[in-house]
């Protein structure tokens, strides 16, 4: 995956990291090290993952020390063996050994993100659907977290409540009906975002479609609805599957022909993915 | 529990969390609601879990609006069945709908984690040994997520880098050795934090009581040479075993006679607990 | 207009403002009041004009006083005539006196803008053209510039690069042609935003249709050439006149039947709406 | 102008207005590009102007990109013609897509203020009045909006609330006089600051130099008795004429003999100046 | 003293105070109190002083309580003696506990600041000269260092290097004299700050004078040359002593007839005021 | 000392010291100064002082002028006569002169500090006891305040409520007894933190021997009282005597036994050391 994610949004996040767990200081690390020492930290894969998030690893050592440099990386998006080097970074050593728990904690997130992600994705494999994430990020990384569903294979949805439109059971409720709440949202929203209505049913989806909603997420519907939905819809919009989707259950669900499939588990039930960091220090240039 | 956090910590997270998802608007519900609206969400447990987090649940509606309440509410650390009724929040209808995911997002994760560490605390009763967390949390959520441990009945280990000294094997080399690293953090970091060492072996061992330690970690040592350690510390120092701990193997270590056990899956794997909002206008005053 | 702006939105931009003007303090009022008096605030219109921003300007003062309060209001989007009041407050006359300039520099401007996107909407009166806004605001105030826009009745274009995509010149040549640029967007962004393509003649905008392309700009096209451009889109989907529309000539434009006219001047060439504030102290109660 | 903005009054600000523009992602630029394309921007003039704002210009792209570099530039003050180039930065192709708007907000408007600016000192030319802007600008951007009335050859009035004492009608009324209210603030401001007295008829006048003030503002006075007041100063302390001032009768104003003429419009109605970027791929280096 | 220092002010500056103590939570009275008890803190001096600061007090503990208030309080200025009461404050007995370090390091720094200024300005009785203070101030807490100046009866210098000018030799160096430095600041400064320029001896004095400055700060001068510089000056400007002032020779400097003398020490050498906050809880309300 | 601050930590402080200071901009310099300058400044001590803040000292010009440097300088905790260079700095000379007063400010409280502190070391020079310092600090600056005791060879307390239990005497009261206020502690707080518990006579130490207490700190008591403490606790835990600490008695407390001393006036009343800044402009290069 090419894609970089750009120093403005990822240093105030990772700053704020660093802040957390160093505060007004390092006690282990600045008592015994002298501040002068150079080393290396070797992070190595424990078990099967999708790499993502070197360009947030690497930043956490540079914000500490700037020669902090990546001697070898893969790229974000690998499918990586257990034993395989990910990363390899020198610097200062004081910098690895405080920022290590940092780093860490965001590469491993981020790994287990899209390692999960690419198991919905291969689950799916020559269906069409495609692999939605949600909002159910955790609060201050949804930008890290939404990354690392692409760099899993998957698809974002919208990134937050304002840059895209879903009306939901209690907006109908409000408007009075689905017509009205679409056309209520048609004059206020940038016509750039496209109106999404959440449908529980087939009579809903029906009032959607006459509503001129642009896409409609099915929302608990059994497959058989599900299947129903996508012959009445026939194309004309694109239909989203939500609630319970499991890798047991996911490739049954891309079966009924819907569009895409939302799953929170991706990001709100993160397993961290297995990586550890080897320091070791380099001996003094000569002379 | 009767332990709550205080606003001063609370809120400038949750407002970053705010402004994370409304941003500029939320598109949907600007366009539809008149913002005179009243309502009432319901937050039910969805599955068996152990409670954490209401204060940063009804923050969250606070923010948005200033008359948000709560109307009933579970104490944090309660277990919960599936179908209960944990919070009851009436507010302007607009705030319910547009901090609905972002007090979601932080009360699923919260008491996700409360409901394992109960049941690590749990698999150890009555051994005397207590369940520990480490510093493998969410980039900016670290004061949540410790608190949501204590919730759950499991004691919190160093805070971050400041709070506490713990000793590990690139430390020792670069002070060569493990009696003259003690020193030196003794004669740098306050008096009032304790000295920890890793130790991966029994020799090291030896070594870090011999240098005064206040306590020592023993890293991914088998359950044998854990029962020796203990045997050989003889009660002087406290010992936390550390490494690879599940739910099937937590009894088993606890045997040994270590004082703690420190548990990474708590925080950096985090299972969501699975509680919904269900959202309820409210008829407009009469008269 | 009853949409109003949320204060999570409002009121760190206004906080800062008043921290650029008052800084370590207003040196004439603070040497001369006592912080006791109370007073009260007239807002004047002193030529015609469309109000927007009254929750600005009262906020500015309850920053500085938190039993300011606004004693009457016309609401945003209401077409003043010189000599009408707009508003009253009440408060402490320090504050009043302290937050005046900030609280009329945001009214001034917010209205400034109302009123002239209101003159652009009447002069497309009945063609069923929408006058949009653009990015070119001033930087900072952008969610209270199309806010403003929104009360003199136009319509909001995409709030930034992240909401919304506009395919442009340059891209174009890096994906090496139009289709394969909509393309590449529609496998990264997500599929809750428009693709919107930029063109410069019709054979550009029948590659963007062959694109399938959600939108498009036509770019500084003369009359001719847009209304051929509206032949050929056949409604199909939505177009967008972009490029050196004033008062003059926008009515001519809408009657090439093009959807939407973007209008930058409405945000960077704003000329402040005349309000004056008449502050007067009120007799302290008696007793 | 040599005079150039330090970065660490720049840096703040425009990261803001980045961040406002671009928040989570570019999603068009991140799409299309790889990262790695280079790239030029030729910012040209298309009407007659003064500039402002080159320092401002290139930090919106080195705040983006590093490496991003000024080849040529005018200096802020020159008077350009259109057709002239103005700047040429060269970057990242994805930097100088993505800062594109954002540099282009600030350039304009601040070249913008110049080009009034400058059309007001040239009005009154050769009568040794100074034109003053006033503290009408755009929250947020003051430092650069009172910046560019200097590029464009006017004078600065006080910056703020806290840098100069402006006693008006409601100060006076507190105080019980002009007399009392000037006592008052010599008393608390530092004395490295001096203390204006707004006056809207001769008799204040009398009062005002009675009481000693340092300055004295003419607020909407006519022609007639601003020159009386020029005669009764008799040059011992400097008067300020204000209020209703235009292109039209801003020399007629000069010709009364006072020291200053204070312009709101110079920084509340800005004409942003017409200033356009030509952005082109620069062909990747051979090998 | 009836001033006040306005919340906007000082909020900011308490809130980091006690993040910079209480962080993640106060270990101690989170552990031992439930949250619910009530207390009184009674502020009570042990040496004579000034006070100066109540507000910042008793905000500190607002900050963590919103129901803390003042029972009684002396207004800042107050001369003290040792066993009075200062201020008592009720709330929350967990906000007392935890603030009261923060509230008491504030108030006794500020009141420490007072005392002394109190005592030069007692030196000087009678001669019509002003105590000033400096810029050597404590970083980020300037705003109350100086507020904590006029309390004690001191006058304030500028606020900092944009609220006025002091040509100092370097100045003059760059400018080729002192003429042409004064020229130069004419011409870019506000007309609303005052010009003062340093000099060393009576040769530069006249330079000074001759160059037009609005004030002449007499640097490191005997008081002979102080008391010519004095007769030289005339009354035409005001003159400021500054050098190794102390209270042994302060009022022997004031005999020269100097204008101000500016005392370094106010704020560069505080010596903390002796101040306690003796706490006790309330019994529980009855019933 | 080699130990320095890490930038992490010292960067926000100093931009905020030099925001402070700047503000909008220095109107002296930037009045007079081409910007092109280079010069150098000399700090020079003008008494006997231990030197602190180095790091501080060359980062506030840093922060101006990236290409600013030290050329010579001695490392905080050098002893250094009055007459001695402590540091030369080259850079630009707008940087040198408008950063001057920040850095000096900072430099000359550090220096302060380690000046008293070594004072306070030396007086109990071989007795064993340990000089500690509290958190009597001022607000923002504890980190530095810290540091600078460490650079003069005093050992620090706690940082924090966070990092370090102390039970007071409320707090006993609230828990009923000292005995439940360790146990308490020990349940809710890290056990990486000792419980130090403040006591005031004999009987209550013998409470807190019971109780199982990591420290004691001796409050206030008489020197017969602390000796026999010391003999009381006969070395099982660390005593702290804390209480109207001076030059004149420290030796004779130190003279009881006692393993620390903490001595407020450390930081909350710090004299500042004496330097200057000699600043001389550079000639250009030629060429």
């Amino acid at each position: 995956m090419k894609e970089s994610l750009t120093g403005h949004v990822l240093e105030p996040i990772i700053r704020k990291a660093l802040a957390e767990d160093i505060g007004p200081g390092d006690l282990t690390t600045s008592s015994i090290l002298s501040g002068e020492e150079r080393g290396e930290g070797r992070a190595l894969a424990k078990s099967d993952l999708v790499l993502a998030g070197i360009d947030v690893f690497i930043t956490a050592f540079r914000l500490l020390d700037p020669t902090a440099a990546l001697r070898e990386a893969l790229v974000d998006g690998t499918a990586v063996r257990p034993g395989q080097t990910v990363a390899v970074v020198s610097g200062s050593l004081c910098a690895l050994l405080s920022a290590e728990r940092t780093a860490l904690n965001f590469l491993q997130r981020m790994s287990g993100i899209a390692t999960m992600t690419r198991q919905f994705v291969d689950a799916v494999k020559g269906t069409g659907t495609r692999i939605l994430d949600t909002r159910k990020t955790v609060p201050g990384l949804r930008v890290l977290d939404k990354y690392a569903v692409r760099a899993g294979g998957g698809t974002n949805h919208r990134f937050a409540l304002y840059d895209g439109v879903l009306i939901k059971e209690n907006h109908v409720a409000a408007a009075g009906g689905i017509g009205s709440a679409v056309q209520r949202v048609r004059r206020r929203a940038p016509h750039t975002v496209r109106v999404e209505v959440e449908v529980r049913n087939l009579e809903e989806l029906r009032e959607a479609l006459d509503a001129g909603a642009d896409m409609v997420m099915l929302d608990n519907m059994d497959v058989e609805a599900m299947r129903e939905a996508v012959l009445r819809a026939g194309g004309r919009i694109p239909l989203e599957a939500s609630g319970n989707v499991s890798l047991a259950n996911v490739r049954t669900i891309a079966g009924t022909g819907v569009d895409f499939i939302s799953v929170g588990s991706l990001t709100h039930s993160v397993r961290a993915a297995d990586i550890s960091l080897l320091i070791s220090p380099e001996p003094p240039p000569e002379g």
